[in-house]
């Protein structure tokens, strides 16, 4: 992805050093955190300084390719495994170290994992640009972008890919309260690649559909269901209705890797609900540091789902490195 | 309406002094706001002491009464006439006293106007709370309130009638970004009413509609058009669109003056859009002060429609004091 002009990755490594973007002063400042050991890149994911699935797998294998040159294979697997518990991607790439790890360079091991994440995104990318025409008008939903995996992303790929390749579009970037990861980060990478757009509040994306003035919808996923339901960020299923309402196609772009075979539809995939007071209160820059304030009314109580099921029906087809696929052909696969 | 347990209007007169509820420190303090004279009444309309349009007409009519009492008519016209240039209540509310009034006490005049407002929000809240079952779950949008009207509201009027009946009722409230009136106004009314409720982000209304959550959507209307579409707070199309697909009846509630037999249709409405900030920045409370913080990237652009139109197929009925109609039904009147 292009950062001030350079080109970077959400993390890579340099000798011994694990280098990221630290994603907790985005988008307000753009700083390289660096972390001189396992011990260091441990650290790191856990207190948030890289974020999303795909890129923490990959700061996890470049903190195991750490441990290897400290000698301390067990110990980093240890530290690393303790970092964010939940992420699947972090145990997938420590497995995959410890795999195939068999002497030698650790780094190049580690690159090939990163690599090989990068590419998936890229092919995402260049399967979901064929979709989009010149001077298409392209509504997405928060940040499925090169963020929140190594690089490209996995909505924005597509996006990524017809910008360069020298279609002229815009982007719709949905806000995505409650913690507004599309003003922040998908219009952060929009800023930075050149892309035309404009951050709107999520109720306005309907307004702008019903006034034909979206030609398409990407969106990322966190799991798709055998009968190709999907779960995403809360309103994905707001903007599908509406989409289907008026004719907009409605594309899901994901690694093949997401879809949950187990699953058997939407009603299986359980929302979390996060704390009252990201609705109540909410985050921004106060010029100098990340601050707070109070929006809504003393007293008044919240609910906080940060996900919704969208199902197939609403769906026109889902993006990912193996090809487009109609939401109903997951049952052949 | 009920404010930290008292009886309170938008504005009233006591003696010679016009009081309002100060609506720029709310929902985070409440306060008076004293207006000695008619030209005290008119600074105040226009720094937006009171908002809302029914409100703004109630508190020009008592300005009049101001005027009247000081011997000064003509000069209270000029005052207020310009205090909000645009508000068709305004003008209706001088046009009333100026009518009317044929000396004696001015302020009996004033409150009739203001009565008569009262009267008719109190009638939508009669007509429309038989459509609220016991235990039903309200979904609603923006502030529709007491606030903004002299009593009651207009869609938060039959709500507040069901809750005072001693129906148990719920209310989904919306926080309505970008100027989160949900948020802050609506969830003020429900706290002081005490009335169950939980704001949300408005990309959780699709969510709790899709779960069988939501058992009716009643929202306020700007204009409703010759052919049964109307204007409202952005957002609203969106809900209603939602609420159909999900079987779940969708009212509009709204002073019978609100429907403008000249205006043909939806399109026919034109759009305000405000300024960019209102979706790169947001406003709360810091503690002390209303305060803004920046939320969105550096070098995003926005773009910030402040209504849309939803259209007559989606809207269930539409509540006025004189009773209730179908939006199809409005051509015959």
């Amino acid at each position: 992805m292009k950062i001030n002009g350079e080109e970077y990755r959400s993390v890579w490594m340099e000798g011994r050093v694990v280098k990221m973007i630290d994603q907790r002063l985005l988008p307000h400042e753009f700083r390289i955190f660096a972390c001189k050991t396992y011990g260091d890149t441990a650290r790191a994911i856990k207190d948030m300084v890289i974020r999303g699935a795909p890129a923490i797998g990959a700061a996890a294998c470049y903190g195991m390719a750490q441990g290897a040159l400290a000698g301390d294979v067990d110990k980093a697997t240890d530290a690393l495994s303790k970092s964010r518990p939940t992420a699947y991607d972090l145990f997938d790439a420590i497995k995959f170290f410890k795999s195939n790890y068999r002497g030698g360079a650790p780094q190049e091991m580690a690159d090939a994992y990163a690599d090989a994440s990068v590419e998936r995104c890229k092919k995402i990318g260049e399967v979901g640009e064929k979709l989009i025409k010149n001077k298409a008008r392209i509504l997405t939903h928060c940040n499925a972008g090169a963020l929140a995996c190594v690089d490209y992303g996995t909505a924005l790929a597509p996006i990524r890919l017809a910008h360069q390749k020298g279609k002229k579009i815009f982007v719709w970037v949905d806000e995505t309260r409650p913690r507004c990861q599309g003003a922040k980060l998908t219009a952060f990478e929009m800023v930075q690649e050149g892309i035309p757009h404009a951050v709107i509040a999520d109720n306005a994306a309907g307004h702008y559909m019903q006034r034909g003035e979206v030609d398409l919808c990407i969106v990322g996923t966190d799991r798709v269901a055998w009968n190709g339901d999907i779960a995403n960020k809360i309103g994905t299923y707001e903007k599908a209705v509406v989409a289907k309402e008026n004719s907009i196609p409605f594309y899901i772009a994901t690694p093949f890797s997401t879809i949950d075979f187990q699953c058997k539809s939407g009603k299986d995939i359980p929302i979390e609900e996060r704390g009252e007071e990201e609705i109540l209160e909410i985050t921004g820059w106060d010029g100098k540091k990340v601050s707070s304030l109070r929006v809504a009314a003393p007293g008044a109580k919240a609910r906080n789902p940060s996900f919704d099921v969208t199902p197939a029906k609403y769906i026109t087809a889902i993006i990912t490195e193996r090809g487009i696929f109609k939401p109903g052909d997951i049952k052949k696969l």
